[in-house]
């Protein structure tokens, strides 16, 4: 089960070539693993790179359009996008501070996001965004009602052209370097989850469900 | 001690613009917890979105310009850049699936990034990157010969046109869905530091300094 895109001129990996990936799966993973995307736009020939949430399904990503009405009014246009995921695994502390790295996994995308008009992809894309972040939330939740719907934009993202570049173990020094009297290693980073803060207005009776309880972002997918 | 940059049409909050933040000391906060940013420039009219580490000085943003051959390139030639730095704080879960949120702190800044061409400069900034990804370490590695500092781009941005955008606290939903039969409240997340692992070349007889046992990325600056 091992597709393969091929890097296009504008996907391949440039810098550090030996560290890019074009396998779907290895993609999937990341993408499946985050849940906050950097998209790249353009205004009026001034790049714009906001933060926000994401979703997948099958081969499309899923933004919530509302996230950023400015990126949005550009997308409906058909402006090309970049879509980054980024995971921080680490810090590579080597000898010599020019050999200094981080471990970390990446997807790069570009295509055109264009705006989701089917009632059925809509509400699909929405719970895939839902699920995403926090799989059987949206069972649980109140779903959008019909004015909440036509105030939602969804925008569709295939993914096609694409790369990914991933980094992981100890540091490599120049040999004539590892000497040289400090330590190296990596130290590890991880997104860490707290015991989840209930709502001010909630019932005191009612417990967090196992879906947030057991909250992780790892092993999934 | 309260510097304030007004926003400017470009870097203006438009979505939820209650959340929108211009004071340089909550930017200067958010750009000096965070390590990694996300560096949009132009490529043949496409946007393209990369990782990178970064490093503050006074009013300026230094990017490492090794990370990206292709921004470097295009940044040479003063292409327009917008760098920005996201922090996740939690997960908002509302008990309507409209009202869900994330509880965030982000930095968006445009312009135009030009190369260190000053050696005092581009070691000044390489320290600075060091030091801002890990206090300390600087002056416990062996630093830049010739050889790399020739090897070795440095991009500085300056911190003029930007914004921050804030978002804290419980969901808010809709006064008619509290009594929604749901959990709500907030997951919090963090980015969190393991314990060091040693390079497999380490003499086994030196342990890691403290700045690396007692790495957090919490209350700096």
């Amino acid at each position: 089960m091992f597709q393969t895109a091929m890097p296009t001129q504008r996907t391949r990996v440039v810098r550090e070539s030996h560290r890019g990936v074009y396998d779907r799966e290895t993609v999937y993973r990341i993408l499946d693993e985050g849940f906050l995307c950097h998209v790249g736009f353009l205004v009026d020939g001034q790049p714009f790179v906001i933060p926000t949430s994401y979703g997948r399904k099958d081969g499309n990503l899923y933004i919530h359009g509302s996230a950023a009405s400015r990126m949005l009014r550009q997308m409906k246009e058909g402006v090309p996008v970049c879509v980054t995921v980024t995971l921080l695994d680490g810090l590579v502390l080597a000898r010599s501070v020019f050999n200094h790295s981080m471990n970390y996994r990446s997807v790069v995308i570009i295509g055109k996001a264009t705006l989701v008009d089917d009632p059925d992809e809509k509400i699909a894309a929405l719970r895939a965004l839902a699920e995403h972040i926090i799989p059987g939330r949206w069972d649980d939740a109140r779903q959008p009602n019909e004015r909440e719907l036509k105030q939602t934009s969804v925008l569709r993202l295939p993914i096609e052209e694409f790369s990914a570049k991933v980094r992981t173990g100890p540091p490599i020094d120049d040999e004539k370097d590892y000497s040289f009297p400090t330590w190296a290693g990596v130290v590890p980073l991880k997104m860490t989850v707290g015991s989840p803060i209930d709502d001010p207005r909630l019932d005191p009776a009612r417990e967090a469900p196992p879906y947030v309880k057991n909250y992780s972002r790892e092993a999934r997918s």
